[in-house]
């Protein structure tokens, strides 16, 4: 962690607090002002390839019996995250709400009562003092494994995720240069897989000697420092990026948020996002194509199925080669778990199906 | 993978053919023995301090037609497995589900339907054959990190944890001594932390350098590696096991299957419980004793308090100090995360709290 970015980071929560002393000091109303952070301020940018969020912007102002709550809110979040800086820590969502909620005064009121009162602050924040929830210093979930050709630096240890056996490293949830840095990477690409089970199925198999690539999974849905780390890896060591998952409507869900981004986190896209991701599957004609059995795939329910026809919609989704997957999986009324792949064989993923997938370059885009 | 082990265990595996075999040659019905995994057939074992099963046991015959089916899948669950180890691979319940399945001759019937008929299989074979589920090279999930002063060796892999920066060795799913080896530990305890958060916490801080010891977390829940980690770092290296969860029903459960291990999985308790595990806390006495404030505790909700009356009815909680917690915590009304000592101080935890705690050794066994 840098001190020299702490600094950066902790002036502009500073110049909230200065906002207010200046508008005391002019007897005016402080006012701060808010990115609007709704569906209606989020649009796609089809040049780009990411969802971000339009210009409109509201007003939060303190002499407001609707918004004083929120106001107070805010500067009682800014403080706190300014802490952060100041000690040179990091925390959670979870962990600010408690540390700034304490009972006003005499009276029985708190100042937040939930978590769902202190969470949407932190994204007004991040938005309108642009500075990424990593920056603030604010951690989510780790949860994510690496392994391959890569050294990192995180407080000055040298890693090298080439001799980290079949465990890998354990990514941080803050992955920004000041906390882990890239020493070195001579990987050609990054193959970022959904579930922990095909990570180990290829860590196993050291399926990332062989084609010479970095292994990636969050074990799930991504948590945001395997996103942003990936997205390092594409932007700074431009190395392609290569989502792995289940051919559900999830599993395209997944690879949308990693590509485009999300439309609840839209601010965030332009930091976060991999427009050049692609999906290397499983797409709904891998059954036909590897002869996965019928009995394998899991009918599709209704949930799916409304899933997937939403999906239809998106304009992200509209692409040609995007329409035919989905309607393909729609019209078979099936889905596909990646780990359906050990019908075959226990090693088909590594030594079959993505073998053929990269040199054939069949991913959709 | 030692060549050894597997072959001690693929020469289990291949009992059950020999059954199969040398029953038709006799022209007898092929007959399996399996321990019985019911509530009936478990015990709390005092001495020992561990839920452990009983000696019942049943058999499993062919020419019965109630037991035909489950017959084969038996064995063919066991070729799998037996497959596993003459490849040195390891794999997952569901992909054992996947490899198994297929539909027989022309009929339209499947071997296995959903993966609810593998999996009890699976654990037949492990009480019936005494094979760890781990040594029949089944994974679960990973998940773990582990950070300190411990060296390990994966995969000809030396992985010096105490330089791994603040995001760790992702600790595999299988840590038996032919995957992991424990090649060094200077540590002087092992602190077994529920959540992700503060295992962070405790890291950015370097808690385990001051105090020489070793951060484990299973980021909620702790996955099966994490705990038999935990259990050779006390068995082999003979460290003590701290546990620190949230002061909730569900905290104190995740502390007891540490220690005693669950009925579910009696049958793996003499090898992963951890008899000698102490409870570090949240303790129901540390609102009060650390003064935290009555708003940042949570009202236990009807589930809760159905829980912790099943709690204080388990012959593992009738300790004198237990009973006085549990009843503690119904009376007061209020459960507390760890996160609520944020409250007080982002690193409450790493300076006050655990401090205060080991050196009055204020825990509960």
């Amino acid at each position: 962690m840098s001190k020299n970015k702490n600094a950066i980071v902790e002036k502009k929560l500073v110049g909230l607090a200065d906002i207010v002393i200046d508008a005391a000091k002019r007897k005016k109303d402080p006012t701060i002002e808010i990115p609007v952070r709704s569906l209606s301020n989020v649009k796609f940018n089809e040049k780009k390839g990411i969802i971000e969020m339009g210009e409109n912007t509201q007003e939060r102002t303190f002499f407001n019996v609707a918004m004083a709550k929120k106001f107070m809110q805010t500067i009682l979040v800014g403080d706190a995250l300014a802490e952060l800086q100041r000690a040179n820590l990091t925390t959670s969502l979870r962990e600010i709400y408690y540390r700034t909620k304490h009972t006003i005064g005499d009276s029985h009121e708190n100042t937040f009562d939930g978590q769902d009162e202190s969470d949407p602050v932190i994204e007004d924040l991040e938005v309108g003092l642009e500075a990424l929830r990593e920056e603030l210093h604010v951690r989510a979930d780790n949860g994510g494994t690496i392994i391959g050709p890569l050294v990192l630096e995180d407080d000055g240890d040298r890693i090298d995720c080439s001799r980290l056996g079949k465990g890998g490293y354990s990514v941080p949830s803050i992955v920004e240069d000041d906390f882990v840095s890239i020493k070195k990477c001579t990987a050609d690409f990054v193959l970022l897989v959904e579930k922990g089970t095909q990570w180990n199925r290829l860590a196993e198999d050291r399926f990332w000697k062989k084609y010479n690539c970095i292994l990636l999974t969050g074990n799930g849905q991504p948590p945001r420092g395997v996103r942003r780390l990936a997205r390092r890896l594409n932007e700074e060591k431009k190395l392609p990026v290569y989502v792995l998952v289940d051919n559900d409507p999830w599993g395209y869900y997944i690879y949308s948020v990693i590509k485009q981004g999300s439309i609840n986190l839209a601010f965030e896209s332009k930091r976060m996002a991999i427009p050049q991701a692609k999906f290397v599957g499983l797409s709904s004609a891998d059954p036909e194509k590897y002869g996965l059995p019928r009995n394998v795939g899991i009918k599709l329910n209704e949930k799916d199925i409304a899933r997937a026809k939403e999906l239809q919609n998106y304009p992200w989704f509209q692409k040609k080669e995007w329409q035919l997957e989905l309607k393909r999986m729609l019209s078979s009324g099936l889905k596909f778990e990646l780990d359906a792949l050990a019908n075959k064989d226990f090693q088909y993923l590594t030594k079959k199906y993505l073998p053929k997938k990269l040199a054939d370059k069949d991913w959709l885009d």
